[in-house]
């Protein structure tokens, strides 16, 4: 048995304009990686965070990579003791799904150091658990797709039953990262606990439309389902020039434009690397107009998930 | 050019569980029958209706199928007179889609009879107006199944907007039709105008599982996302015996079983004709417990939609 394992887990981008709270697909970055060690102390410790720490908590009850490994060890009633290290390769609060990856590549790490004993459908209960650490509830979207690879809609919740879709394997992602933080549980608060009716139903139809645009790689279709009349009108308040930067991405041919998540990272669809860069710049002139740094970064979907390296 | 056509369009199966007007896909049987023949008094005249025809009214601006032609001759600018015969073959108020098989029967006909100037695209437009009369509204997830055949998801109303979804071509559907009528504008008045988000959220999982199962023939994921929160709670108890009726489809190995559009009719999908045949009779038995007469209709789903007869 190993003593020693280094994950990187990827990030991820969740809702997906019309998805809210139940599509998501993953990045091939940036990402976190989770170092776990075995050691002689029973006990779970969280030894070091570095990189984009914000006010990560190390104390072993408030961080999500800690609590999942934590429910993994009690599931299998094992008594073993694990130091956690964590590198944020990630920005914190930016809607790219940051505590899901360190919760995802802690129980991945966990797992293989313990020789495979759950599946990953087990491991994403753990992770799922762990990640409410951060977020103050069970929202699969980052994490399964952060698990899983690929592009995933999480059919239910309880218990999660997540469903990997069919996607073009082509399809390029450029995600712009405003150097701006949001607070996931903060903007969560901004989405309407009632929906309309008519509402609901266009989001029907573009769920729908969604999941049959990504089977058949029909980008035109992909392009007119991306529309997100929940969290999009709320939170693009928090994003100063939000919508110059979609219109920016969408002009310089963006098959869609939308949120990532809670914000106030923004994702736009390509056809190939070319776009997806054009884009990429594009969003960026269209940020630095309002005097926010940011960061661009450019991917295809991720069709794996997280990995052991180094 | 033809001075006579008879047309059949068939009965369709709106909302499919979790579909709220977004879901529809087409029957081989039963169906509506128009026959359309020229005339010389430059106007769209109904001459007969013969079959389950109700309170169907033979009056122009009152009648589904007159409508739906008028709309038609309306944008050729054209004065061509035209005599209506409808043969009403499948029970009126029945959930099943009659006043969209008519309607489209009829702009169908008409279009074969001016030799097709209109796309299938524009004739739903010329439908979905002439299938107003009846439903009071535009709802196009029993007309566009019907005119397009197969399985149809309606993106989006203002313009309508329709996806033909992949499905699995060997897939069963049993219709039970119990004999109540039940108003479709009526029915609607049951649906709440406001949905909780949670709920909200759960159709949206279930929509897109369906769509992906629905594509992949993946009939386990089919079955559990055949869950309707927001109109089988109303409509089901206009409907004695209901889920007596869907609990004996469910033992007798259906796939998923749920309410036709408003109902009263009860779809139920399985995987040959066998279990096609033993589902319908077992529903039949538990209708007959609450001493309501129905009739069963076993049926591939319709790839086709609307054919010229006779």
């Amino acid at each position: 048995m190993e003593k020693t394992i280094k994950v990187f887990a990827p990030a991820t981008v969740s809702n997906v304009g019309c998805g809210f709270d139940t599509l998501g697909f993953a990045l091939n970055e940036p990402g976190d990686i989770v170092i776990l060690k075995k050691n002689n102390l029973n006990k779970i410790k969280v030894t070091k965070i570095t990189g984009d720490k914000g006010a990560i908590s190390k104390k072993m009850e408030e961080n999500t990579a800690s609590m999942a490994v934590k429910h993994l060890l009690s599931k299998l009633n094992d008594s073993i003791g694990i130091d956690i290290e964590i590198r944020k390769k990630m920005p914190l609060s930016s809607g790219l799904g940051s505590s899901a990856a360190s919760a995802v590549a802690a129980v991945f790490a966990a797992n293989k150091l313990l020789n495979n004993p759950f599946s990953k459908n087990e491991l994403l209960e753990f992770a799922l658990l762990g990640e409410k650490v951060a977020s103050k509830a069970i929202h699969a979207d980052n994490v399964a797709p952060c698990l899983f690879g690929g592009f995933i809609l999480v059919r239910d919740y309880n218990p999660a039953d997540i469903v990997e879709l069919n996607y073009p394997r082509n399809m390029y992602c450029t995600v712009l990262y405003p150097q701006l933080k949001i607070n996931t549980s903060e903007a969560r608060k901004l989405i309407k606990k009632n929906l309309q009716l008519t509402k609901a139903r266009r989001h029907f139809g573009n769920i729908g439309a969604l999941v049959a645009g990504l089977n058949n790689s029909d980008y035109e279709l992909i392009g007119k389902s991306i529309v997100d009349e929940i969290s999009e009108p709320f939170r693009s308040k928090l994003i100063p020039g939000y919508f110059d930067i979609k219109n920016a991405a969408l002009t310089a041919g963006a098959i869609a434009c939308n949120i990532s998540g809670s914000g106030p990272s923004i994702f736009a669809f390509s056809k190939n690397q070319k776009e997806a860069n054009k884009i990429g710049a594009e969003m960026m002139l269209a940020l630095k107009k309002k005097n926010i740094q940011g960061k661009v970064y450019i991917s295809k979907i991720n069709p794996n998930g997280p990995k052991v390296i180094g």
